[in-house]
Parts: C-alpha cells; sequence; structure tokens
C-alpha cells in the first residue's frame, strides 16, 4: 500500500493567499475526473493507493476527504474529515467513521490529522474493528510533539497500528511516526525533507496484544465481562456496555478476561 | 494538597499469597474508623489530604475507593475505581464519575490507575468540568513507559492537569510524572525511591489553554459549534454534541470558536 499525507496533491494551497477558496475552488465530486485518474494509476500499478485527502465537493458542501484506491482500481474507501481544523479550516465536518479491508493484512481505519486530537475518533474505528489507523496529516505545526504522543496513545489505548503520515516541507513538518500495537515507534522519518518510509505491518501483533494484553499485561479488549453493568459516559450520553458491538467482524470487547496462567501478574493497574 | 498514590495503606497486600482476599479482610465502609482517623489527620494539620485510596466495603461490594479530605476534615468525594486491572484485581466496579472543587485551584477529577487506559474516564472527568485530574498509580509493570505517554496524552485531548502518582518500591515502580495543560512534563519523580514532589498548579494557564489552545494553536475546547450535527460515536451509542453539558460550572465546549486575529495560522490539522 502507496499512502501520502493530508491534501497532498494540493500542498500548495498554503501559499495561497485564501487557501480555503482556493481548495473549494479545486474540489471535485468522487466520480470527476480527480479520482478516475488515480484509480488509472492505482490500476497500472497494481497497488492499493492512499493519495492523500482530497478536497470533495458534494452539492455545497467542500469535504477534506480520504480516497482508497484498490489494485484493480476500485474506489474501496472515503472518508470525510470529523474534526476540521476549526476555525482555520472551512471544511464541512464529516458524519461517518469509514474502514475497509485489505485481505491477508486486516481492516484499516482512516483519519486524517486534527481527528488524532480526539480520542473519539480512533475509538470509533477501533470499535468497528480496525487493525491499523492510517492518519494523513499535514502540519507544520510546533504542536507535532504533541501529535506524537497521541499516535503513541491512540495506539496504546485501542491496542492497533497507528500510522501518522505528515507532509515534508514546506508545506509539513514532516516528522511521521509509525506505532505498534503495543505504543512502540517501529519507523519514523525525522525531519521535513521528503522521503519514502516502508512501514512493516504484522497482523498477529494486534490480536496477539489484544490476547495477551499490552508488553503482555493489560489485556484492554477484555476489560468489560458480560454482566457488567453499562459504564454511563455523560459526555456523549452513552455508555460502554459488554455488548455493543457492531458486526461479526468486530473485535470481541465484552469476552470474559482470562489470566493466561495462575501466576500473580508482574505489573498493577 | 498532599496526594498519595493507589492503595497506599495498603501496599503491603502484594507481597500476601492472595491480595485480593487480604484487601477485602481490610475493607471498611467510608464512614468506618479508618476515614474518621484520616480526616482527623487532615484536620489536625489543616491540609487538603488525598490519603491514596481504600479498599471501601459497600453491601457484598468491595471498591477501591479513593477519597478527599478537606482541612476541615471533611470527607468531601469518594470515587470508585471504574476500570479494575482485569482479571487480576477482584474490586467491584465504579460506576461514578467523581470531581470535587478547591477554592482558588480549581475542580479535580479523580481516577485511578488503570482508568488512565480508557481515555472515557479522563474525558468525563474533564466534561464535568476537571481542570486537574488525580490520577492514583500504584504499578511496577513494564508498561509504565505506555502511562506515562497516556498521562501526556490525557492531559493533552483534555487541556488539564494530569497528575500520575505512582507509588514507590517495592509495591510500586516509581515514575510519577506530572503533566500540563499543553502536554508537557513540568515535575517528575524518576526511580523508585520514596520521595515528595512539589508540583505547581497554576489555574490560569487550563483557562488559557483552552482559550488559545494547545501550545496557543490548536482549540480543542471550541471545536464544536452551535447548529452542528451531532457527532455519532457507535461504540457509545451515543454521541458528541455542541449542546451536552452538565451544569453551569462544567468547561463551555459548543462554544463558537473565534480566531485569534486574522492572520494565517502557523500550525495545520
Amino acid at each position: 500500500m502507496v499512502v501520502y499525507p493530508e491534501i497532498h496533491l494540493f500542498g500548495g494551497a498554503d501559499l495561497a493567499p485564501d487557501a480555503n477558496g482556493w481548495l473549494a475552488d479545486a474540489a471535485e465530486p468522487l466520480d470527476g475526473p480527480r479520482v478516475a485518474a488515480l484509480a488509472e494509476i492505482a490500476a497500472a500499478h497494481r497497488i492499493w493507493l492512499v493519495p492523500g485527502s482530497l478536497p470533495e465537493r458534494a452539492g455545497d458542501a467542500i469535504f477534506n476527504t480520504a480516497v482508497v484506491l484498490a489494485p484493480d482500481g476500485r474506489l474501496v474507501a472515503s472518508y470525510r474529515k470529523v474534526f476540521p481544523w476549526r476555525p482555520f479550516e472551512s471544511w464541512t465536518p464529516g458524519a461517518d467513521w469509514v474502514t475497509f479491508d485489505v485481505p491477508e493484512i486486516g481492516r484499516f481505519g482512516l483519519s486524517i490529522c486534527f481527528d488524532s486530537w480526539f480520542p473519539e475518533s480512533t475509538r470509533q474505528l477501533s470499535w468497528l474493528g480496525a487493525d491499523i489507523v492510517l492518519n494523513l496529516v499535514k502540519t507544520v505545526g510546533d504542536d507535532r510533539a504533541q501529535e506524537i504522543v497521541l499516535a503513541q496513545a491512540n495506539a496504546i489505548v485501542n491496542q492497533l497500528y497507528f500510522l501518522s503520515v505528515n507532509a515534508a516541507g514546506p508545506v509539513g513538518a514532516g516528522g511521521s511516526v509509525y506505532v505498534d500495537p503495543d505504543g512502540r515507534v517501529i519507523a519514523e522519518c525525522t525531519g521535513a525533507a521528503p522521503a519514502v518510509t516502508f512501514v512493516p505491518i504484522d497482523p498477529d501483533r494486534v490480536r496477539d496484544v489484544r490476547e495477551h494484553g499490552t508488553v503482555g499485561l493489560s489485556r484492554l479488549a477484555h476489560q468489560m465481562w458480560p454482566g457488567d453493568a453499562p459504564i454511563h459516559l455523560p459526555a456523549y450520553g452513552g455508555s460502554l456496555t459488554p455488548q455493543r458491538r457492531t458486526d461479526d467482524a468486530a473485535p470481541t470487547p465484552g469476552l470474559p478476561g482470562v489470566p493466561r496462567s495462575g501466576d500473580a501478574p508482574t505489573g498493577g493497574g
């Protein structure tokens, strides 16, 4: 899979006096010529292609939309950024969480830049069964240090790969960071120079960490047990429950936790 | 305020062959002699005292409960750990999120150890208006590195102080870490030796970060605007809305974001 950062094909927008207007003018529907041309590239090279996100026109709305093209050129997924970087970006916020499956690898979730600052985003993708979250970023911000912490945290609390792909200079600060399900940085791209980074993904690592715990200790995916009362979450008008899940392909929160052995734990909680 | 870590007065439990049974045997109701004695200490020294968490008996249930004693000896708050470290700990899970106010300082939220691994915990406390979260910890785990990441992340995404107070050796690994609302570590206690750390809290820092953004950039508390559609969160059967809030003292998610100036942002999102 070849993955590019947020708004990759429009990086120059930042150099325009009115970036929001420039991007709106460049927006197309997803059935327009731009996505068709990208699909041809994916098919010609027989690759999974995530060409960054694109300005998408849908009626009066302009979304910041990540698209995923399969090796046969099909548009298999599109995700509209739920958390635009307000008040600076004028994107219409998206309303849906999006995942897609890649055979032999796993389920991917889509995330764009500022989404990583809202733990709700990665949490929903995890609950939808994501094993790997692609976070497409374009930032030159002084807060990239915070984003690297958040990339690790999103990986840790959801026990998945979290891949934060930032734009190179001059439109981005680089510093892409690729985190495994234990929260360890397994690859990174320091500095803002353009670069290609190869990130190995092992689907068994996700299953292993969820089954045996983060660094072999904490089994977050097995926290709730059948019969537990729902945990009320007033900020959302909702709850965590042992039962709620979306479909058979989702992970299995709610399964009882089974100690790996009779030994005393070596951790703590 | 003097704060001790999780189960501080019962650290030896880990050395017992049956820690859960040992702690259950030691449990008392909160109106029992143990809390009364702690209240006397708080009153005698005229201090806010968080003596770690205590095993609390309530009917057949045994909770891991943080208590807060005011300088006049009143028990002003108690919080039952919502996320016990399963399957190793046999505490009954708590069901309520708890905050308390300290004049001149701000609103504190209570959190115990493994709670920090569930972003829902700190999020609810933030939504209830917490400016400072006390996370009382007792871990010797190999995952303290992950917890330090999570302490920073919980501070960043909620723009509050997150104070992770871990037990010293031999029952804990130490490594307490104190994080400001930008996610910066402002004090820490490396190593497992017993130590007292003074942590300065500036209530204006919370207000400043929420108003002007993390490192002056990202204004998370102002993300949702009146009229925004709710953001559906299927994992919780709930949503983020501009309107939902708990009471007048809560922060003001839902206020429109107002750019600080007409300048182009120096960050990205």
